[in-house]
């Protein structure tokens, strides 16, 4: 059997390569990681070979190729069903899965003017008004699931869409937005998780070359 | 029990609203349309009261509010287990959630460019290169699904991928976009399918003021 692989690119910029990877640690899975620099003609050669898309992350595990977040995430909860990936429960299930789409397929103005950057940090930044639409809208999402579930997590235990919100959790930090208590021990929340510090300590440790790459909005 | 609703806009233009209304029809459930035009104030205030967001598709079932075209394809596959919506292989539904999820959060340029309108048709269209990648990818996609299914549908029987690219399809009829003979039939299967027929036939018969609305990309 081959290896179980998930293929993703710059820790320190790349959000989906850490929703990708923060997935497939909840859920429990043995993987190695593959990483490719995007700028990099063979790792692009490479991953061109590894999947049907140049898009990161890329899972694969035991003849299957997975490479869209949404669909990792759908993959490891069926493969790992004890890793409560979702709520047991079909309305918060279906409430969690709303807001797991909502984040993959929308604020595109918040990608854009606030990219991820762990080794940034922006006292003060100027937000505009657009991004701020959208900086609204994830602390209505966050309010909602915190008030409705009471914490720690977005639905009370760790689900994927933590993963999918760590990503926001972390410009939010870079770019000194302004939490209300609520939603600032949310964020502390998922900072501390040792996944999560795992991560940025690589993503500090990334050489200085990979920090020209184009930013991935 | 209250009703089953699924809250759409217009049918000319919303490519969420065709997705969301295609799976709800291909699971077999049972449901009334609710219309809302985005530029009318009550009904805005009355989709805000429906949904924790103003966004489209949204559906409504026994408890559970989803708003997402991806959530509520996988709430509908919970629900309706009978229905098809995902393959019934492991490792031909990753693919199948793969092409899903890549349509939901990319394919920008194309959205733009070429935005869903089922009423107008533009022999020799103009599409310029970015535009063009993203339609070289559809088709690769297309292709490779096909190949491997030997179709009609993309994996064989119908499934939500079908549901998630049938606007790309009627995008390629509006904007004249030439596809290979094996192509070519599968965006013919798509347009024939009898829900596509009742979706298009209603989006001939949209009031002429539904047209001024903001197109949606």
């Amino acid at each position: 059997m081959a290896k179980t692989t998930l293929t993703i690119s710059s820790k320190n910029y790349s959000s989906w390569s850490l929703r990708g990877w923060l997935l497939a640690k909840f859920s429990g899975l043995e993987f190695e990681e593959v990483i490719t620099a995007p700028d990099d003609a063979s790792a692009r050669a490479e991953i061109l070979l590894l999947s049907s898309s140049i898009l990161v992350p890329c899972l694969r595990h035991e003849g299957a190729t997975i490479w869209d977040t949404l669909a990792i995430a759908e993959y490891l909860n069926e493969v790992m069903p004890d890793a409560g990936l979702l709520p047991a429960d079909r309305i918060r299930r279906a409430h969690c899965r709303s807001i797991c789409g909502e984040i993959h397929s929308g604020f595109t103005t918040l990608r854009a003017s606030l990219p991820v950057n762990l080794k940034g940090h922006f006292p003060g930044f100027k937000i505009w008004s657009r991004a701020q639409a959208d900086i609204d809208r994830v602390c209505t999402i966050w309010r909602e699931c915190l008030a409705e579930s009471g914490g720690p997590f977005l639905f009370g235990e760790r689900t994927m869409a933590d993963a999918m919100y760590a990503p926001v959790v972390t410009r939010f930090m870079t770019y000194d937005v302004k939490l209300d208590p609520a939603l600032a021990a949310y964020a502390k929340t998922i900072m501390a998780m040792s996944e999560m510090q795992e991560w940025i300590e690589a993503a500090m440790a990334e050489p200085a070359d990979i920090e020209e790459l184009e930013v991935e909005y």
